[in-house]
């Protein structure tokens, strides 16, 4: 079609067309994590104001232990695991919901045999994580 | 925790303490499609721009044949289907993704022996949606 609607085909927990990309950069801070953008990345889809990814992480991996003041909407698609939010822990399989309140402090976790994979929706528009153990800069001026 | 995050836990495609709604007003125009917004609904999850629904179609059934400004982000989660965009029709299955783009004329129908289930999001702000078939209205003092 020419006004940009399309079908995204999936095989496998991989989308046609859709990069694999790392997660981050190397770091200590995370392990095994996998992100594909599978909507709103790029012109095609510029009338998104956010973005639908999915994570994938290895059994044994994480994402980082990060906040941020952007909220998370989050889907489990397959695999089963843990979420830390704040200083609690909850077992999460597929189809559970996540809601990650701004600057709430927040890790998944693969427990189990198979990948822990999740939809993740954000904002287009939105600010950087700051890893647990670090110090997040002052904004501005600000004392 | 008190900030607000939570884990929505899923059984069999409904969602703890989400309510299961019609999808509109009964009308010709649609058949056997429910409802249910898992997370931005509320005072709850107002940081998030964007809502995260849960639509359900029974065998046999369909969304209304509809158009409107903003756009949509689709993942297939359960059933098989068709969905109409345009003038083309195209089978979808579990995890196949489906960017809706502004104006764009659409339709979903479960095709298959079980319900055709999807996630949809879309922006907390928009407009409604114009069923094919009827004219919309004029905006502001427009001839």
């Amino acid at each position: 079609m020419s006004d940009g609607s399309r079908v995204i085909r999936c095989r496998q927990f991989r989308w046609s067309g859709i990069p694999l990309k790392q997660y981050k950069a190397e770091s200590e801070a995370h392990r095994d994590v996998s992100r594909q953008t599978i909507m709103g990345e790029g012109e095609a889809e510029g009338a998104l104001a956010f973005l639908t990814r999915y994570f994938e992480v290895q059994p044994g991996g994480h994402s980082t232990l990060e906040y941020h003041s952007h909220p998370h909407a989050v889907v489990i698609l397959r695999g089963s695991g843990r979420v830390v939010l704040g200083d609690v822990v909850h077992e999460v399989q597929p189809y559970d919901c996540i809601y990650v309140a701004p600057e709430a402090v927040h890790q998944f976790q693969a427990t189990g045999d198979e990948p822990l994979g999740f939809l993740c929706v954000v904002d287009r528009v939105r600010d950087r994580p700051t890893p647990v153990g670090t110090v997040r800069p002052p904004e501005g001026g600000g004392t």
